[in-house]
Order: structure tokens, then C-alpha cells, then sequence
């Protein structure tokens, strides 16, 4: 029951690697949402392979079908289906690699876990080929969010390796580059350091190795008052599809572990209020005191692995023989993944907002 | 719809800070699980207030009374309900300081989360008191576990402010450590830092001001194959639950944050096979790819805030008549949460690996 | 998994016949909501044993204790956790007929699920004290609509075993008659007929048997559009909760089983427009097509069979010996359970149609 | 949120009468259960139009396409997606008659659920073509029952209209007949009585009217203490499925309605034990207690009314001019719709029955 999330707004995920499609079955949008599928394509080509020379050669165009829920450019309120086919999966033989278990992949947990049952052709389920259909189904969520609540949701890449970039203005981060960075590829504040990372990424495909880094993500205007204490937390809901992201290892919000540095006197936000406005001097919290939204930036940082497919020679386990090997995957991989999980990222925290916001507020507001 | 959680083993809490009563509902436990009373009573005293110096002064023994579920020590498989008392719930006057918004509380964002209506006394349902109900059902997980899993969980303090404690040993953890420090209310490794850590801590009450800190915990003996992909993957499921917990600002599951920095070559657990046990060489992955299990130690670190409740003099609003003022919070505080936190993140680590352990082997295993 | 209901309201019950008490946590419900406790007690009232000469003797007051949600009379937006003691159990010695199986109860059953663990006292956590929590629920549901929507739920008995009472009026069911029926024990339309049941049941008493009948329910102004096709149409709903209820054999809405009997051309029910309202000529669907209201009273009939437990010896079989046997049950049972259910459906009801009013409309208007 | 379903066997469908295809998601199975696919279109013929002069004849041939979840023809564990294309539907203008609500049928209520969004051709998502999904996963779900359990799940037509079949034997249902039945298109035990629905039918298509009917079904072989009390009961949730069945009014199990007129010592069902085996001597509760399962055959009747769609001008509205009008429905329709709803009444029993004994026994019995 990997498949669904949700309460509100219902996900269903399916698909392999290398099968037919990946896809998506969303229920509980009401009817009347208008979908602009221009919006959606060009979400879904931030997160598309086989663009430059930053990313994978695998080329999937990434078109969506969707089979169900929308008539006439508008929701029906009735389950969308959306459907992504599988154009590019090269057909090369597993049967000579398939008991070989990759390092840092699930191979090995996947046997495990499904007990040999797992299509193993390309990581089958596992593939990052399954966030296609999130990026869909956040697309049609920040549409909503923008033109209903004016909420603005954008990434940057906080650090590649150990190259930085500037940070958000927590207070009041700038609406307009995070509207410029949801445009760029490598979304980096600071020019240079996005420079530097390009080449730093470059360099890892040169060496067969690659780079792992952080996301750091905003989401403004959104109202006080939109999340719950305890399981149903904004935390609880952000970080649960974070972690559902392969490679995602660390998920923090405002100061995230640095906060457990500080002394109270440091970390407590305090109010004023100025021109009708609620707001803190300090933004520590991340926008969220107990578990709910306090009218200020929400700011969370998210921490990737580097890609797991490497070129050079691993030593690893064939789990056949049961035996100590090496491995040396061929193949068309990303030396740095984190570009193409920006609009992942994005593409959930819509969805999860959504979904809050609906626990609040019902789903009237939305078509 | 806040206080359930779950779904093999499924949570229902209640309760405010100065109600009659903290309480859950567990639901899904299967008949003939003998319930030790005593190790719950044991678990939850780690938890409980008003111990020593170093924790707030409310007295609340924490005793619970299970009201059904539990039939001669034995689970019936029906659910079980169990019942803390508030006993030592100050009846200071209220009225006066409800509009004053604490810093780093929940206070604003309660009252604009539930229009004004929520219980203001002592935080109410925001209160740390609601994982009292937590650690009780996550010592009767722990107890299945540790019974019928030969599973072993524990924590140590990583850090208080700036003082850090020696790390778990992630490859091989000692089991007789974490028991130790199971039993242990300042689970520290390194003696030197434990008594740093008091000093730390001591200092932060005369300040009147407060210190947060990191847990590192550790999972042994969790068998290859339990979690899934997506979004019932291990660190979805524990990140989730974790941030449920009020303080918590960050997750992160082996080398977290820091394997962002490296690259593929080195963040890679390799893997070997010796003596027909397959490990890893290194365990950066903290035990876990694509959110499941592959048999090493688990490994993860959650970030606590320092305790919001300071007795410094804070800048505020009354939200009544929206005006700015000052707050000087006067009461029984903790001037660190977080040795009160580890007995809390073990419970519900316990709870959702129980909770995963059902989905692959059903529930006969646990009787 | 047994205890938990709903998506939107969330319902989790727990307790046994001869435990400390039973109760319900309640979350989903917004804050702002008044809590009229006279209103519950009346509700609670209806169902409650012990008041004449038709129903058990036990005497249980069933006064109910509010342990959370409730603050200054108005819901808070968080769990609602009511408890309900439990004072006159019986402790008569259950060693003596522990392992005799009564006929009709789930004794034998109850004892297969949980391998003999479940509490066997009084059939544990079986026994129909479990629907005075569902009543308790129920009653603050029934206010919301009544108050918010001006929706009239109410009941009466259709039958008792063969005395037939008149049928409601399924196009313009008499508001008035279902508010009376309401206040009514033995809710009857037919005065004579009335009578008559109360003669069957005193019968049945006197005889040491029981008898059943039929309860049949109108739902009046209920705005068309509330459900969904498939898995959350009203008739799943409303079925699911009224099968959870003991006892409960049949479900039909409408003209139910008798809709097979009829040609289209008879049983579809042609609408009309008159003044404004979409109404239709006949109600044989009883209000409800493609699973939503269509602005018609709502009208469903539920099957209730008769008491099990009989003074009269009946066969039946020692689980421990593995021997046929007789029981002889003493004791204080309702000679028909039919009245006492009554307000036990009007409660379900009243919590599903809040839940799928919640679906379309969310919870703004319930305060 | 109508099309999802489920617990431990989720279910997610999509589709509508006139868009690409309908299709379903399930999630939930366990790795390694093989597919019998040959045995899954068998089912699948048995529900599918167009066959004989008795059904529509709108021909879809119902070929599934499997897109994931299954590999060299067994289950991954992983998400299964199956999709059906719509072959078959024809493009008559809609435009003239979407705003003249059929009687009996889902538009008007579609339409005020779905504030005219909804897609109106040929029901849209209210089209019984939905149910070819559920038959897709109950065939699965048969399979595992057979094969692992030995359970047989069969029904026959109990009545079309008012001529009525020979009853099942309750207390030793004849297993070789279940088989037998389940192979038949018209599955009725007396020959005679199948002549005369087949009359019946004819004559209602020639009359440009329909016939409804019910459908009794029993399950052998189910072990005792399957289901739960309350929210779990087998009754609640095979009730809540059938009733998400288009056209299902009524469903009542074992004496059902009729047991509401017997006496206590009439309808309960004794126990005895031979030859260690637990049966009782009658079968008046279809073989469930509190709602779990004693070892006797399950036996229960579900009520469909006639076909909506029928030749006949009847009364109806138009939404947009909200004015009386006529409506003449042409087209292809079933005459009698209770043949085809058989296999969609074995199916979701099939999935119900399962996904309640992966709550007692876990997963690893079915492949």
C-alpha cells in the first residue's frame, strides 16, 4: 500500500521503469477547477530527463494523457487519471545484471521487501520515473493555489556538494525571483555559485561519479491558521511526502538543527503587529508553531543523496550466488539529481497545502 | 482530524493540559499480547515531569488506567483505551493572559486554526502532554518487539546547544548501550558530556531562558524488507510521526544533511555477504533505501526547539485588542525538553515499526 | 480494526459490557460548535436501559463525561473524548458459563477472532452498550443539522415481528409526526398498532423469547447533490454504519427489495418542476440516485432480528470440552431490542449525512 | 473521494461511459500471486455487453490491459493498474438532450453534485461500466480464494421480476451447483424458472421497459472468525460495496428482512458439534455473528431495480430552461441489468472476503 496519500486530495500512483506507463489516479479535486495542460507540461518538463548535458540521455517526453476527470478543459469533480508512457526504456538484457544489487539502490531492500517478485528492469517501482506523476498532480494543485489564494510556492538550490548559495530572506522572501527561480533549470540565487555548481556537476559525469545537495523551498501568503497539532501537522504531512522521494535523506523547517542551538531567547519568533498585520520579528519557526501556518514564509530544506548510479567499478553481492562481485553500471544517469527534484518539490508541498487547506476551509474556494 | 494516526495499528489521541484527562485509543493489536504494566509504568516515569531539577516542576505522576482492551493481562484484539489523569493542572487565573500570544507557542496559531474556540489554558491540546498517550502505546509496541523481534531501540542525546555527545557506532551499534541508555533519564555516551549537558541545562533555568538539543536513535535487528517505497517508506512513516511531536523541527536518517556534501562514490554503501549475512561496508543510508529496511542498524536524528515557555521578558500582541505589548511567562517550565522527548521518540519509533512489521507478516507473529 | 469509522467526522469507540466504561473520541468536528448537553442526555435517554417494562432491567444511567473538546459549551476543533461508565454490571461468576457458546451471540465467533482472548463477559466488547457512545455522537450531529440546516431525521417502527405499522408518507413525509415520533419510546404512527406491539413484546417477555421487527427512517430537507457514486454513495454509507449496529439483518431504501418486483416505467420517478422546485412524482428510489440525494425525502428501512439472548434452554455446545450441551440464559434481557435502536439509527444517520454534507460543503457552515 | 476502497486491498477507479477508458488501481497485494489472466477475461465476459439478445447491445469487447504491477505473470506487490479501453461508444450529439434528466438515472443528482461539471454522455463516470474494473480485481482476488482457501463464491438469480428461483441450500450448499452456476450467463438453479426470466425479459425489452431482480449468493468454506464487530463487520462492508453497485436498493443476509418477524427462540441458530466440526442446526444469520464468521455458509440477496434506461416517453425536466418537458430515450439498453450485476456481485465479494482475511492473517497466505 506504497501507492496513496492523502485525506482530502487522493493519490494513487502506479508504474515501473521499464513497463508501459507511469501514472496517477487524483480524487477529491471538486468539479469546476479549470486545468490548463500548458501549466502542467511545462511543470512536467522541469522535472523531464534527457534536456542537457546536466541531466540523463534518457529522452521521455513526458506527455501526459489524461483518460478520466476533466471534460472541457474543467474537473468533473469525478477521479482524474493521467497516464505517462514509457517511450525511452532501453531494452537492453537484465538478465545478465539482475542479481546484481546496485550500491545505494533498492535492488537489494526491493528483493527483500516483494521477495524476488519486484520487476527489477531499471529499479522498476522504484524508478524516479514515479515523480512524473506527482509533478502532474502538483501542477494542477499550484495552479489552484495561485490563482485562488494568491499563494506562491519556488525553490532554490540551497548548496550542490559543498557549493552554497545565497539564502531566502525568511522575513520577506522576494515573490518575484521565486516566481524566476520555478523558470530556471538550475533555479540558484547567486550567479556564480550556479556557475560553479554547473561545473561541479560537470565534473562529476566526467569522473563516472556524482553530487548529492539541498533544496530550499518558500511558500508565501499563505493565511494563518492552515495545518493541525499532532499527526495532521504541517511538518508531519511536508516531510511525509518529502521522505516518499527517492534519495530524499533530511527534511528541516526554519532553522530546522540549527534551531537546537539556540537558547529560547533566541529561537522564540515574537509577534507585533503593524498595519493590521500579524507578523514576527524573527522567522525560526519556519512559518509554523505547532503544526500550523502563522502567516509568515513557510521555509523547509530538504536534503538529497547523490544519484546512486555511478559509472565506476562497486563492489557489491549477487544475490543468486550469494557471492562478493563488483558492479560497473552503464548506463545514461544523472550526475546530479537534485535539478530535476526542485519541481518534485514544489509539485508536493501544492498538494499538500491543497489538502490542508481543504481540511479548513472545504473545497467551495477552489473552481 | 488531528489526533489519529495509522493504519495497521491505528492511534487516537485526546486530551488538553488542563482538561480531566490525556487519553488514547489503540486499535489493531491482535488478541494474546501480554500487556506488562509495569514496563509501560517504567517507560512512561521516563517521560513523566517533575522528576529532578533539571525538568519542570509539575508534579503529574502519569499513572494510566486502561479502561478497555486489556483483559487478565492479555490484549482482547478489540480496542484498548487508556487514561491519564490531570491531576496537578494549576487553576491560575487565565482570563488575563489568554489574549497574550506566547512566543514560539501555539498560541496564535491555535486561535486562528480553531476562530478563538480552542482551550487556552496551558497550551490546551497543543500541550507535550498529549505524548503521554504516545509513549503508553509505544511501550506496548516495544514490548512486542523486543519479545518476538529480538528488536532493540534506543537513543542518546547527540547534542544540547553546543555540546555534542560521541557518536553511535552505526555500523555495529552496541546493544547492551542502548539498553543502558534506555534506562538512563540523560541517555548520554560520553560521561563528560552528560555532565556538561546538566551544567548547560541548570544554567539555561537560572537564565530563565531554555536549550533544545538533537536524539540520535538506533534501531537493531530490524530484519531486510520492512517499509515500502513512496509513501509508506520507512522515513516517511517515522519523519511523520516524529514531526507530530511538538518541538521537532528537523528529520534525518543516516548521514542526513552531510550526504548532501558527498558524492555517489562515497555515499554508496557498498555491499558484501560474510558468514551468509549480507551488510554494508559503511551505513550513510542509516539502514534504509527506498524506504525499506536492508538489515543494518537504523540510524536516524531528530531536532528539538528549545523549550518556547521562557521566563525572560518577550515582546507580544494581545490579539484582543490587537495591540502590540510584553510577556512575562511565570510557571513551571522545562528549561530543556529534550531528555523528556527521548522516551517519546522511542515510543513512536516502536509504534511505526510495528505498524510496518504488520504489513509484510500480518499480525500473528506479535502473540 | 474494528472501532474506527468515517473520513471527514472520525469516530473510534471503545469498551466492554463489564469494563469500567465505554466511550468515543470524536474528531473532525469545527470549533465554534454549540454542544447542547440537555439535548445529548435526551438522546442518550431513548436508548438507555431500564426505563419500563419492554426493555432490560439493568439500570444504567448512561450519564456521559466529556474529557476533551468541549470548552465553555463550544466544540474546540480537537478530538472530543466521551466517556460513559459502566455501573450496574452484574459480577456474577462468569467461570461457569464462560465456555458455553449462547446461541445468536457472537460468543463463538468472538472467540475464533481473538483465539479466546476476547472479555466473554456479558458478550465483552460485542455487547450493544457499545451504540451509547454512537448515540452520543450521533446527538451532536443531529443538533448541527437541525440547527444549520433545518434538517428533520426521525424514526419509526415499521414492525414488530408481525404487527405492520403504517408507512411514512414518502413525498411529503409530515415534519411534525417524525418530531413527535422522536420524543416517543415506542415510536408507532398507529396508535392501535402500538398497542398491539406493546402486547408482543410483554408477550415475548412472558414467554422467555423475543421478538424483532423493522425500523423505517425519513430524512427531510436534505438538499439535493450531498453523497458520491461508488464507494461513498449515502446508501454505502448509511449501510456500512447501520450493519455495524447489532443486530441489524436487512437494509433497504425505498422501495428496497420490492423495487425488483416492478418495471422501469414503474419504478423510475419521473421529476417535475413546480415553483421553483425539482421534485419528483413518485419516491420509490427514496431520494437517493447514482448514490447522491436528489432533494426528496430520504427514506431506508433496517431489519432488526430478535434478542438473542432467551430464557428458554437451547442447544448448543461447550468450546472447552468440545461437547454439545444446553444453556439456560438468566438474566435482564430486552424482550425486543427494536425501541431501544431506534434513536440508535437516528444517530448513525445524523453522523453520516454531517460527514458527507462536510465532502461538498466543509465545515464552515456547522458553527 | 467515491472511487477509492478499501483497508488492506485499495482500490482506486476512474473513468467515464464516453471518455478514453475506465480503469482501476489496486494496491495492497502481496508479491508472488500468480495471474491467471485467461481466468480473468472469463469474468470479465460474464459482465461484458453485448452478447446476446438478453443485454445491451453496445458492443465493448472489455479487454484489459495490465500497465503494472504484475511481472512474468505474477503480482510485484507493487500497484497493479488495469485499464479498459471504450470502444465502443458512440458520439451522438449530446448537446440536445444533456439537459433532460432521465428518470431513474444519475443526471440530475450528478448535476447538482457536480454543479453541472460532470460529463454528461451516457451517464459519464455514473456508468455502470465502472463495475468492469471491480470485476478485473475480484477475479484476481477469486483466484487467491480458490486456490489458497478453497472458498467458492457463487450466486444465482433469485428472482427477475416476480418469478422467483428455487432457494439455496443455506446449511449445505451445494458446492458442485456454485460452480456451475458461475459459468452460466442466466445462473438460475430451476430450469423452468429460467425459461420464464428469459420470457420475461424479451417481453420487457419488446415493451421498450426493463425488469429488475435479486441476485442470492453464498460463500463456502470461508473459515470461522473472519470480520469484526461494528465498523468491520462483514455485513457492513459487503453491504458498503454492494451498494456502490449501480442499481443495488436492498441487501439483506441470511433471513434478512424475514428474520424481523420470527420469535428468538425461532432465529437463533444452535450450535452442535460431530466429528469436530462446529455447525449449527439452522442458518438464519447467513453465517455471520456480531459480524464476524461461524463456518457456515454466508448467505445474502441483493435487490436491483429495473434498468433506468427504458424506450417508454416518460415526464422529466429540463435543468437549463428549468421547465416540464418529455424525454425519449433511444439507444441500446439492457432490458434487464441483473444478469450482467452477477459477476460484479462475486467480485466484490471476492475482494471484501480477502481484504478481511488479510486483517486476521496477513499477507503471506496468498501467494
Amino acid at each position: 500500500m506504497s501507492g496513496q496519500w492523502g485525506r482530502n486530495i487522493r493519490l494513487s500512483i502506479f508504474g515501473e521503469s521499464h513497463g508501459d506507463a507511469v501514472g496517477i489516479i487524483i480524487d477529491g479535486l471538486p468539479p469546476g477547477v479549470i486545468v490548463d495542460k500548458q501549466y502542467i507540461h511545462n511543470q512536467m518538463q522541469r522535472r523531464a530527463p534527457g534536456k542537457n548535458k546536466l541531466v540523463t540521455s534518457r529522452k521521455e517526453r513526458d506527455n501526459f494523457e489524461i483518460l478520466s476527470g476533466v471534460f472541457n478543459d474543467f474537473t468533473t469533480g469525478t477521479p482524474i487519471c493521467a497516464v505517462i508512457k514509457n517511450n525511452n526504456s532501453k531494452s537492453i538484457d537484465y538478465d545478465d545484471i539482475k542479481n546484481l544489487m546496485r550500491p545505494g539502490h533498492a535492488d537489494y531492500t526491493g528483493y527483500m521487501r516483494y521477495s524476488g517478485y519486484n520487476d527489477y528492469r531499471g529499479g522498476g517501482h522504484f524508478s524516479g520515473r514515479l515523480t512524473a506523476p506527482l509533478v502532474f498532480a502538483g501542477a494542477i494543485c499550484k495552479q489552484i493555489l495561485e490563482r485562488r489564494k494568491k499563494i506562491t510556492i519556488g525553490s532554490h538550490i540551497k548548496s550542490i556538494s559543498n557549493i552554497i548559495d545565497s539564502n531566502f530572506e525568511v522575513l520577506d522572501t522576494d515573490e518575484e525571483l521565486l516566481i524566476k527561480l520555478s523558470k530556471s533549470f538550475l533555479p540558484v540565487i547567486n550567479n556564480k555559485k550556479r556557475e560553479k555548481m554547473e561545473e561541479c556537476i560537470e565534473k562529476a559525469r566526467e569522473d563516472k561519479d556524482s553530487v548529492g545537495g539541498v533544496i530550499e523551498t518558500a511558500v508565501l501568503n499563505l493565511q494563518a491558521g492552515i495545518g493541525s497539532p499532532y499527526f495532521e501537522s504541517l511538518e508531519s504531512n511536508l516531510a511525509h511526502i518529502f521522505f516518499s522521494i527517492p534519495g530524499v535523506k533530511g527534511v528541516e523547517f526554519g532553522e530546522g538543527f540549527n534551531i537546537a542551538k539556540l537558547k529560547g531567547s533566541q529561537a522564540n519568533d515574537e509577534f507585533y503587529i503593524k498595519d493590521n498585520n500579524i507578523r514576527t520579528y524573527t522567522n525560526n519557526c519556519g512559518g509554523i508553531q505547532g503544526g500550523i501556518s502563522n502567516g509568515m514564509p513557510i521555509i523547509f530544506r530538504v536534503a538529497i543523496k547523490p544519484t546512486s548510479s555511478i559509472g565506476k567499478i562497486q563492489n557489491t553481492i549477487d544475490i543468486n550466488k550469494e557471492e562478493n562481485t563488483v558492479i560497473e553500471i552503464d548506463g545514461r544517469h544523472d550526475p546530479c539529481i537534485v535539478p530535476r527534484a526542485v519541481p518534485v518539490i514544489d509539485a508536493v508541498t501544492s498538494i499538500v497545502i491543497t489538502d490542508l487547506l481543504i481540511d479548513k476551509e472545504g473545497r467551495t474556494w477552489m473552481s
